[in-house]
């Protein structure tokens, strides 16, 4: 185990994308630190650290120089003279900052003590290359204003979902058996990872909330007030997952109805109890009239009247609710091929645009289903232009290997964000011609993409992100040493917040970053360009090998084209093909002896099609235009139908499936081979969890196939054995 | 809730097929017991509380007539005048009694204390009828020496199965969250329920033993000893599951090899200590080598081995050892079609015959698979003619509606006892051709039958059934008010006992029994017949047409032609039909779009029939003469296939499962009519609880039919909707 960073961790912690080697560039240097507030205490304590074990020397306030880097508040008098020149015309803005580096002397400036500390992180990516050369002054700040995490962590051990519902990672880090962990070095820790990559919220408790965490909102918000004193220092806002019913189930009110005035003067009591206690209390997360909880239709209410109840109770402090679009009938009866689920999110909302209040937040889900591994966008993103919205991504794998399988996620999560919702032809971005380009080959066009909506494109145009509801992952995280169970779904997490500071980033550039920084970051100190040995470099092939493509390879694997839901019922985990084929959770394929997929077409299915404005109406609706990987989505075809790619439908099941098997298998060979240049107990903890994906590839590989053979009858074109 | 009996029972506890109506013709006469004993003396009691109720009279030992009823040993001096002369020429047997009516008295006359018991609940069941006319001497003695129930009782609560593992009737009566329950009265009335039926042994904890119950043989055995102190003035003997690993687990040792003479040793002292403590206990229950339990095949040894370590240490003190035939490989290749668990049970023992100790009692489930709600007979059974086997039946209802379903089993069970294992023609029975007639319709050949191997009747020939391992039976009893969970499930315990002293019984008379003593006992004192009043017939037809054929009922709504095994995994409740079709358990049905059915014939299948001796050795392999009902158990066929009955098996589906689900809307029906018959508590339970069976047998029904309608594409030839 490597040594350990400024946070003293437990010995068996793994550091993630912060081992103390990450720091010797800047730890080995001279730096000044110019600025008040808490943040600019963090970035003068981190450097400071960085110096004790590298043999640098770091000041503060005052420039007795010289400095190799200085990192400064704008609002520092006087401002030290290259810093003095690169400062900007106009603000650098919340949370950016400006980089530069000018006659030996790297330069970073920034309006918020935040801005230093995103800025210092920087540095430390660039390592010895932000010392090396000159750099012209480069403006960075944040796409989204929020970059949040849910915790999906229940304080008692549910007696279904465990410690961390759909967690893969081992207990939580914040709650363990019904009380707080107490483990604050590591909850400072994670803080500090989050920060290194750009998350600035994180919700501290499951959206389904049970009993006990319905009461950490009142009598027990001591234990969440603790969470944000440590985090706060990173810059890390903590929100609080509440049960709409609060006001029953903690208030001894005889209703929660969003409308009564018992109702609101209670919430608007205990928020004002609650930023008594945390003054920078992020804000409330909802999961209403879901799966179970608890919300307005109770009481005749509708989804707008439940989420401004609490944004008015909150909107005094400046407080957010998160409000949950996933709402869907999860009592179906699947003889009813007239209901479909994917519906659900846009029926109920889309007709609410406008009524929500400005600090409600409308979090949701980047596909219409359920973070499956194929889905199409969700046509919500397109549907409230006057609401905002933000998108939910799961960085936990509960549908893609449940951290037992590699399967890097930001190639999805590019296609998400960089997805045009109303095409290439669609309204503008402010910020003009150069974004991202979408999964329809349109780079360069200014239409606005997804990330663009969830970053505020559609508000007042000041591009701030102000407007957009940012982006939300659900935690990947627990108390497993390595944080996230396996060891490389560490870059899942990392991807996750430099994706929502940044999303036009390109997947394979973010996974270099973690991978320089989390295996590869001890370089001579002093050198201006660092000497790549070749190991490092064989390092880094091994691990775009395996990671790079590994989203793809599990979707070969798994539910094809589209058609989602083929795992076992309950656990999620490994195939069952008719598992929820007959259940009401509104998630079926349909395969008969014909043919297979949901036909959700206007002219002859659910009609879903017509949740999405042009071009997509028509591009789904299309059987010749739907993209090949969504066409069991939106289509029931026989297994003989053509795909753009020239293979049947049932030959490219055939053909997918035994390709996923073996590129699982040729990952676990690249990383065998890979065994020196790795700690050995990661190694052999990877290892283990590849023979695990092999072995549940090759079941998938040889379920699907049986059962698409059995019902089709029809033979492998390739005559490989389908058992 | 009618009034109790003897045993005073928590307000809300039903008192089953022992109301105190049961006791009024008894309790309102004059009686005589004669004979020494504990269990003369409960009949004693039992006499005396209903005459307490009643208003008659009891004396014991003391002749000072006249007496309506005589109960008396026949080592009584001297036996008073018409039990004297009633008295048989021979023994009358362990257990056994004699039952005559002459010139006005009714005399039981036994060898035994226990003998008298069981006399005296025969008189009890036949009421006023005891006591009218002259009955010639009968001689009734229990078919099997052996006839227990074992409870899978866990006294922890197991995370995933709970107090009682596959209880459907609510927690133990025997252990609460780790703990003896303590409610010794609730034990002794379920004592004395089960002397009623016949009953006369139990285990009393689950023979998956966990960490907990494995103390039960040791530092725990005194919760043990007081179970067995409060059941045995009812006759009842205790049993205990106890782990193969015992001598590490509890005794410290590095091994329990059986062949290791410390392990011997451990046992011995252990075996010494269980009889110093509970002088008639039972003896060992033991599931070894089965899925995950510890067993002989850890240490190179077989099952003989491993049994007969136990057996040894139990030898000196008359007791005996239960060592289960369920071992198979649950950790099976779905894809490997060669690999048949239904064979499983008989490749591990039938080498073994003749090396089992005599008090090993080999436990073989009735059936080669696992309680489905069609299997053949196990072959097992057929196969160990050197070897005491006990038939094992599941009482709780874990694949057949788990006590929410009526579904009462002696016609099943009655089928398994009667069926010849060497066909019409085998071997003969010791006591002659008036034996009970197997499904093969040879009734009244002399022809062995399975309850004659399980009485022994291959044994020394005395037919005393101390060479069978007798009938054990699956408890389905729980903490429930009403003991089963469903109130009609209580029929089946009822019947499960009488069917183990008398297996030619017909289900139809046992239900009449069980219906008469727990619903009707009601009837005028004094009467010489009683007068049946219109509303007891209407009872007992309702109860006839609701649970008479509901065994088939259960049949024609799930798995079809005795396929099996399309049950949710895990739970075992409602319809998944392909559930554990790709899993490792070894339960497949292998539809496909052209056919279904495990091919299990020596010719091109699995060999499984090959198991059998002939014909049904034959029988089973032709397609032509197998029986319809177990044409999937043995045979994968077109869904054009024609079955004896003049249907196609893709019809015959679509008919039984359209039929069966409306057999169960017409049960409730005649329940709904029935309302004003019943104690309302009671019929609202019941009625509850058709609903749900309703429910669920529509859901089988839409399942099991969408699901071979997509495979197939055959339509139903009578139009019907599938969904």
């Amino acid at each position: 185990m490597p040594r350990r960073g400024l946070v003293t961790l437990p010995d068996p912690v793994h550091p993630a994308w912060l081992p103390p080697e990450a720091f010797r560039a800047i730890g080995s240097r001279r730096t000044l630190v110019l600025g008040d507030g808490l943040l600019a205490g963090t970035v003068y304590d981190e450097v400071a650290d960085a110096c004790a074990r590298h043999g640098g020397r770091v000041r503060r306030g005052a420039e007795d120089g010289p400095h190799d880097l200085v990192l400064a508040l704008t609002t520092a008098e006087p401002l030290p003279g290259v810093a003095g020149e690169v400062r900007p015309g106009s603000a650098i803005g919340a949370e950016g900052y400006v980089l530069a580096r000018r006659d030996g002397v790297t330069v970073v400036l920034a309006d918020e003590p935040a801005g230093l500390l995103y800025g210092l992180f920087h540095v430390v990516r660039l390592g010895e290359r932000a010392f090396a050369g000159e750099r012209q002054a480069e403006h960075h700040r944040p796409a989204m204003r929020r970059r949040m995490l849910d915790h999906w962590d229940n304080v008692d051990i549910h007696p279904v979902m465990g410690q961390v519902e759909r967690g893969y990672a081992g207990g939580s880090i914040f709650w363990r058996d019904g009380a707080p962990r107490g483990d604050l070095a590591r909850v400072r820790a994670y803080g500090r990872l989050l920060a290194a990559c750009g998350v600035n919220a994180i919700s501290v408790n499951n959206v389904n909330v049970h009993a006990t965490e319905a009461h950490l909102l009142t009598d027990r918000l001591g234990d969440v007030s603790a969470l944000a004193d440590v985090l706060r220092p990173y810059g890390i806002g903590v929100h609080l997952s509440v049960s709409f019913a609060s006001p029953v189930v903690l208030g001894g009110l005889a209703t929660a109805d969003p409308l009564d005035e018992d109702v609101r003067k209670w919430w608007a009591g205990v928020t004002e109890r609650v930023y008594d206690a945390i003054p920078d209390f992020g804000g409330y997360v909802v999961k209403a009239d879901s799966e179970g909880q608890p919300g307005p239709f109770a009481y005749g209410r509708d989804h707008a009247d439940g989420a401004n109840l609490l944004a008015e109770a909150l909107a005094p402090y400046g407080g957010v609710v998160h409000w949950r679009a996933f709402v869907y009938n999860h009592r179906q009866d699947w003889r009813d091929r007239s209901t479909d689920r994917a519906r659900a999110a846009y029926d109920h909302f889309a007709p609410l645009d406008g009524r929500f209040r400005d600090n409600v937040i409308l979090q949701v889900k980047h596909g219409p289903v359920d973070f499956q591994v194929r889905e199409p966008v969700s046509p919500v993103i397109a549907a409230m232009p006057a609401t905002r919205l933000a998108v939910e991504l799961q960085v936990t794998q509960e549908y893609t290997g449940q951290q037992r399988h590699v399967c890097y996620l930001p190639p999805m999560w590019r296609e998400v964000l960089g997805f045009r919702p109303w095409g290439p032809d669609g309204p503008s971005r402010p910020d003009g011609p150069d974004g991202p380009s979408g999964p329809d080959g349109s780079g360069g066009t200014a239409a606005v993409t997804v990330a663009d909506v969830a970053g505020g494109a559609l508000g007042d145009g000041d591009g701030d992100g102000d407007d957009g509801g940012g982006l939300v992952g659900v935690s990947n995280v627990g108390d497993d040493p390595y944080w996230t169970g396996h060891p490389l779904a560490q870059a899942n997490l990392y991807a996750f917040g430099r994706l929502a500071w940044a999303p036009e980033m390109d997947p394979a550039a973010i996974l270099d970053e973690w991978i320089d920084l989390t295996f590869a970051p001890a370089t001579a100190s002093g050198d201006a360009e660092p000497a790549e040995t070749a190991e490092t470099e064989r390092l880094r092939r091994t691990l775009h090998a395996i990671m790079g493509g590994s989203w793809r390879t599990y979707e070969r694997y798994t539910a094809p084209l589209g058609v989602g839901f083929m795992v076992r019922p309950g656990r999620h985990y490994g195939p069952d093909v008719d598992g929820y084929e007959y259940t009401p959770w509104g998630t079926y394929h349909f395969a008969d002896r014909d043919g297979v997929g949901v036909d959700r077409t206007r002219a002859t299915g659910t009609g879903f099609t017509g949740q999405y404005p042009p071009p997509w109406s028509q591009v789904y609706e299309s059987l010749d235009q739907c993209p090949d990987e969504l066409l069991l989505f939106f289509h029931h075809v026989p297994y003989g139908h053509v795909l753009h790619s020239g293979s049947t439908v049932i030959q490219h099941i055939y053909d997918t499936h035994f390709a996923g098997a073996e590129e699982a298998v040729e990952a676990r060979r690249r990383w065998e081979e890979a065994a020196g240049l790795f700690d050995p107990s990661l190694h052999a903890r990877v290892e283990r969890l590849l023979d695990e994906q092999v072995r549940c590839a090759e079941e998938w590989r040889d379920q699907v196939n049986a059962y698409f053979f059995r019902k089709s009858g029809v033979p492998d074109l390739r005559g490989r054995r389908i058992p």
